[in-house]
């Protein structure tokens, strides 16, 4: 008899972006016109044209396809060596990081890398996590049964949870007791924090100290504008020796339907065996990617590689500017209309306190009906999430400005 | 202390193909000049160029990606609409096979979903796998703890084999005892036997006796030329309660490079809880989709769409014609050469028995060395693979003619 992996059976019914369509089609179905001037800034997924470099690059690659001398079959599935040093070379060394170009993995997507990484990782491990958190690290390993059933607040048995509040500015200390593997990810989705060098360095300190792993997702570093922030977890020194980055192109180059990112895994990165011997964790990688993974779509590789030539640079910090416009009109208005608003400086994610006490679910209900627009409701992130919604900067200039006009008029 | 994933050491170190390459990269450096005429048949590589319906495609997919009005972010985890839809009109519907457009699952590799099945089983399944066999299916069955050691022979302990040997036509039979799930590869790789109606029901009655899961692995049903052959499981009554079949475009579509495959998970699969209870496995695929995948590049699945447009159908046959016109001329002079030789028919496999009784790797050298002709030893698709080798018909038409000719220069 055929067994089902029973863990599945454990994860909450609502993935938090499906119960928001729900709502949303429901309102839209029983007001057609109100659906009509309805603007999302839940989800965030970019809005804005592919580049042109991308665009260019990537006929090219298909033309390429075309003929029998130029074409390509199976790439290696780590990716092809001119990404992969495009990237060690443009986002690392270039900045003073040491990062091998071997070190980088290309994938399809942050969030499969996320989920995938357990692959390598023992079931017997402590995770922490932080609350609120992107719901993919959570459910991942309840999938892989590292976890119990959820409570009443949405928290899992066996998890570890790190509260991001507005009194430690959404950044976690590291915890008392050690942990195995901790997930970090700044700039922050959703709160759009972003941790300072210092924190930054004081958790490469507790991993050193207790032989744990970051996790460190780093997929919103080209929004941060402070110059002091770091964008790698690689500028603290000793990361080499306890975390793996996962970046990507969806948000910078937007990429969110082209599909291509990458995970940095340093070859002095070790982990311990059953028997307590360390071993590295790269050759485990790399040998899930050639066996589970057959590499990302060449003309994509190629794509991706456009983003990093001057012109492809110009126009990912275009996009970068356009949002983060986007987030100062959203954050001023905001603002403006009383509430008390976190992010969007650093970050293309508005993480805004409910104004009079509502709930997460309220203000949601309340946006998508009197002011039709959909924001991501903060509950949704975690029970330390309740009491606040994220606003996307995702979208059009004129959406943004729109939603501006209409956060305001609500206040008046 | 973080702990790593302890089964991924049991993996035996030398993938077959990793292998293969280490070898002719260590002939080529002793030999330059025999490097030059070097013809590869290893790997299931295709060589012929992209569809020109699907480059229509992509670039026109691309140039939406290039306006504000037509881009598109994040797609359906699951696939497109417009994908799922032709998929299960054209390669079900039509041929009258009952599969419902979201039975249909897009993904960027057969490979990867493969693997990637296991996640929604459970650690209890007693497995089954044909020997030889596609790699894949052990290897991701051993990262995930589903097996002991491997012992000389490179079997794994706790792994099921059927023997696939030219007495039962490389098609096992049912085993006596009960299994919960078994991985079934028609038209085969590594072999290119095809099972015949009657095999397959077979199977798939010892499915529904046992409550048994069926792995069907279709990969390469566009080279069926026989029309008694079934190209789906879904043909056999039945299998929609005991199958789910993997598809891909990497071998009509020419799509190894391109990466997009699909998955069929019928909503009336069901498997067991640990408590026994019988619940379907779509939701569970399903959900693991939207939570650690991202969908394939949409550019991509236009591309896989047009295959089934007049054109791209036209394109698809005459790529199957010009393998298959390879695979008869190499068929045809192994034979003159006094070989034995299976497959070549049905499959762009050729499967070749030892002509003196040397192992595997024996004639491999033999093939490199002396034809510098680069072959895949069958034992590195297990030990019943021994003493034989598998050409590959993926070629130009030139190299396959000129292996050809190599093989009756050397029997002379």
């Amino acid at each position: 008899m055929a067994f089902l992996n029973d863990n599945y059976l454990k994860l909450r019914a609502g993935y938090l972006f499906p119960e928001i369509s729900r709502r949303v089609a429901a309102f839209c179905e029983a007001h057609p016109e109100a659906a009509k001037r309805l603007i999302r800034c839940g989800i965030g997924d970019v809005t804005e044209p592919l580049p042109a470099a991308v665009r260019e690059a990537m006929h090219g690659a298909i033309d390429e396809l075309g003929e029998r001398a130029t074409f390509r079959g199976y790439g290696p599935e780590q990716g092809y060596e001119f990404l992969r040093h495009a990237i060690a070379e443009n986002d690392f060394r270039a900045k003073g990081i040491e990062v091998a170009d071997d070190e980088i993995f290309i994938s399809d997507g942050s969030k499969c890398d996320c989920g995938n990484i357990l692959d390598i990782l023992g079931s017997q491990n402590r995770i922490a996590i932080t609350d609120p958190v992107y719901p993919v690290y959570v459910d991942t390993n309840v999938m892989a049964g590292h976890t119990g059933n959820a409570d009443d607040s949405g928290a899992y048995a066996g998890l570890h949870y790190l509260p991001c509040t507005a009194e430690n500015g959404f950044v976690p200390e590291p915890p008392a007791e050690a942990v195995d593997v901790v997930y970090l990810c700044f700039p922050n989705n959703p709160t759009g924090a972003v941790a300072t060098r210092a924190q930054l360095a004081a958790w490469v300190a507790y991993a050193l100290k207790h032989h744990a792993l970051l996790l460190f997702d780093a997929a919103y570093e080209a929004y941060i504008s402070d110059p002091t922030i770091p964008h790698s977890i690689y500028e603290i020194p000793g990361a080499r020796e306890c975390a793996i980055e996962f970046r990507s192109f969806s948000k910078n180059g937007g990429f969110t339907g082209t599909r291509c990112a990458f995970t940095v895994v340093p070859k002095t990165l070790l982990a311990s065996t059953l028997a307590g011997e360390k071993l590295p964790l790269h050759p485990l990688w790399s040998r899930r990617s050639s066996t589970k993974f057959n590499g990302v779509s060449y003309p994509v590789q190629r794509g991706a590689e456009a983003l990093y030539s001057d012109a492809g640079l110009a126009q990912v910090a275009g996009l970068v500017a356009h949002y983060m416009g986007n987030a100062a009109i959203l954050t001023t208005a905001a603002r403006g209309a009383g509430m008390t608003v976190f992010g969007g400086v650093n970050a293309p994610y508005i993480w805004v306190r409910t104004p009079n006490g509502e709930t997460s679910w309220e203000i949601f209900d309340h946006f998508l009906q009197k002011l039709n627009v959909v924001i991501t409701p903060g509950s949704g992130f975690g029970s330390n999430g309740e009491g606040f919604f994220r606003i996307s900067a995702f979208n059009s200039r004129a959406n943004a400005g729109e939603v501006a006009r209409r956060i305001r008029a609500d206040a008046v």
